[in-house]
């Protein structure tokens, strides 16, 4: 990270933190200056990317100033207090016609899973792909495809110690992305007919597998920034035979929450005091917005009971397929699945992000990546602020490229979403992250492909749309 | 193919079909140069390359003939008889054990369940990998994800085509292998607890994913070389509520049986006046040692009954975990499981095989592919009628890389399992074929690998091996 970067991060921390307050004058480019002990060119650097985030502003000849709605451009989104249970879960025909939206290449992707292709190093991957590929004994072709790729597995192993997770390459399954991860972890702790704990609103992927798999579901509310209502947990888990928690600690699908270090420690005793394991689906972990990488609940799994799911897919090679599982107790049983159900994940492309993670510059690609996330959802945010209607709430993770929109209540998004696909835009309608279809004024917008003009235009559209209801 | 290797062909199907009997004098060099028009020298090599095959041999002075047992170095085994239903399959922790043996590459693989890798274009491939991946818009790596990679889709539907076979690329899926392939169709068909039909012996992969998925089997009787016992079918079919057969119609796993044109017209008949849907398992459709490739009975399919799997990891790619499935009047509910387990395999792998498909040279390689199996074929049966008791029955098929031995009853396959892993020999024992763990006297051993004096040595310690039961 560059200075001026690292720098334009510290402020950031204290916008967001509420040290510095929305109006509130930022220190000056001299004061800083001498503060930090940085040339007045790098405060410079920085307070015009943090402009760009839409965090600070500059007024002529006063300075800058934190942005008035800084924190919150809109308000933030109310909690659905509502646990609920649900039997037949039929989401999938939903499902299915959003992500047929998002084939047109002409569509503004707002309903998009994930970031721009233009953000990822694909080349530079290449490359790796072919040095790798080279370096491959013809036999390991052959001979990895049980167990995975072991260079790609003490890589994987070695970024756990980053977030304070000590685990050995054999707890490692390398899977076909986490969505097959997370089949596995299922499958491997409920049968047919079980009740596991999900989130609402859940990533609807979550939804599909329990479709597929018959399973009934609690819906535990999810506050929109500090994560799940532990009491609604606990309640529930007192009261109900649940398997299985599928469960997001970072970064939410679609909330964008993340839990706080104490509120995972909570939620792990909850868990290991019923005996009942938890699926940590962690793929949003690398893009974080602060300084330092979060914590997984698995950090505090000393039973073996923590699933955790991760995947390169958003943050590093879409398209590779290439994730994993580190399945605690359970990892033999989801080894062995894995084999009766599709055996390997391609081995060249666990070759390729093996060399890539050693030779790559997977650090410096990552802070990019996060920046140039950032500075999209501040673009994002801003044109919410502008176009969106009165009473309209919206989430400001810190992380990841999803905002979720409480619009007013008289909003169908549904409708909104048939409406906007006939004008090229896709959008992800509440409804489609709740086994009960709830959330029918709530959206999911991606801010993960670059910010353009167009952006802007489908941003003002979509506020056009909005008022008609 | 070169002339003496089309000629070599001719000769070879001469003797397979019987026309020239063991022991009779094949053409003299002079004749066949005269009566086929080519040069004597390329007579030369292509009884040379017979003579290797273990279909020929030289008498000094008299010229060539059929060896004697070139039809059958060994008899062939007897078709099991029975029909057999199952309930609760249970056969993976024999499966693991026996795939755990092949983990060591010091073994001599004859348990294993691929070719050896230095028979693939392992290299050639890796540039087709580069050379894909340069080619690919960035955004393709997101968008083919849903569908699979469009050129892969349209090079296997031409293939399609060589074997009578008429399909659109929109009917394929394709997979990560054909496992996937195979997983997903018995999912779309069935609900745990139904009953399918399999083959006995059946391929043991498929007993897992029986287990799996909660079905129960009428094992239906395999005959070595004709295939399915269609009698015994029909009246399975009539007497028991089967929802879906899984069958491999050309070179069977373990048999090595392919089903005659005829046959595998009146197996769709059969299924038809049903209306129970194959899943026909067609990994080895490439590998045939005759000079036309098999028509599938998806060949004779009008009304989308048929779910056809194939898979490039026998045949090109292993490892690359590539693999389809043309799912009839299941596609649509077949890609829309895949979307919601593992959402698509590998871009990348599915870019390096679409360019190698249309540059690589594959007729090429599978020409020369199919002559190292068929010489490696003629070394183990020979090795076979040298080493192996007296009563030791041996199939011969036309195609792939198994043979099935049926030793003297005496022979316990599983204690023969384990005697040969502690002398570093795997091999692939009866009862892994069998939902009731049948088969205890049989074994699979594969030719897959390069025939060395090594496998020479392995041949005659299991020799002796058997010979002290």
């Amino acid at each position: 990270m560059k200075r001026y970067e690292r720098f334009a991060d510290e402020i950031s921390e204290l916008i967001r933190s509420g040290v510095l307050a929305p109006g509130e004058r930022v220190p000056s480019v001299r004061q800083a200056s001498r503060h930090y002990g940085i040339s007045p060119s790098t405060v410079f650097q920085a307070y015009y990317l943090l402009e760009n985030q839409g965090l600070i502003v500059a007024r002529p000849r006063s300075g800058y100033f934190v942005r008035e709605q800084a924190q919150r451009l809109l308000n933030e989104p109310e909690m659905n207090p509502c646990v609920q249970e649900t039997a037949d879960i039929a989401v999938s025909e939903l499902v299915f016609s959003v992500l047929g939206s998002l084939q047109d290449s002409d569509t503004v992707p707002f309903g998009s899973a994930f970031p721009g292709p233009e953000l990822f190093p694909l080349p530079r991957l290449a490359r790796s792909m072919t040095k790798g590929l080279r370096a491959l004994p013809a036999d390991a072709i052959i001979a990895d495809m049980t167990a995975g790729d072991p260079d790609l597995r003490r890589q994987i192993a070695l970024r756990y110690r980053l977030t304070g997770v000590h685990l050995t390459p054999q707890e490692l399954v390398i899977t076909n992305g986490a969505m097959e991860a997370l089949n596995l972890g299922f499958q491997c702790v409920t049968s047919p007919g079980d009740l596991v704990a999900i989130e609402s609103p859940a990533f609807y992927a979550s939804l599909q597998v329990l479709e597929r798999l018959k399973l009934r579901a609690v819906e535990i509310p999810v506050h929109p920034r500090e994560g799940i209502d532990l009491e609604a947990l606990a309640e529930s888990l007192a009261r109900h035979p649940i398997k299985a928690c599928w469960f997001m600690s970072h970064l939410q699908n679609p909330l964008g929450a993340s839990l706080s270090d104490a509120k995972k420690q909570a939620l792990y005793a909850l868990l290991k005091q019923h005996q009942v394991p938890l699926i940590e689906d962690d793929v949003y972990a690398e893009l974080y917005f602060g300084t330092t990488p979060p914590t997984p609940v698995k950090h505090y799994d000393d039973e073996g009971l923590v699933i955790h799911c991760g995947s390169f897919s958003k943050c590093l090679a879409p398209g590779y397929r290439v994730g994993w599982v580190a399945g605690g107790r359970y990892a033999e049983s989801i080894s062995r699945l894995k084999l009766m159900t599709t055996i390997s994940p391609s081995v060249p492309a666990q070759v390729a992000i093996a060399d890539y993670l050693q030779h790559g510059g997977y650090d410096r690609h990552l802070r990019r990546l996060r920046y140039a996330l950032e500075t999209q959802q501040g673009h994002m945010l801003d044109a919410a602020a502008r176009y969106f209607p009165a009473g309209t709430r919206a989430t400001r993770p810190s992380g990841g490229y999803f905002l979720w929109f409480e619009f007013p209540r008289q909003v169908d998004s549904l409708r909104l979403f048939h409406m906007a696909r006939e004008q090229g835009i896709s959008i992800a309608p509440g409804p489609i992250f709740s086994a009960t279809q709830g959330y029918r004024h709530c959206a999911r917008l991606s801010y993960g492909h670059p910010w353009t003009p167009r952006s802007e235009e489908a941003m003002a559209l979509l506020g056009r749309l909005l008022a008609s209801f």
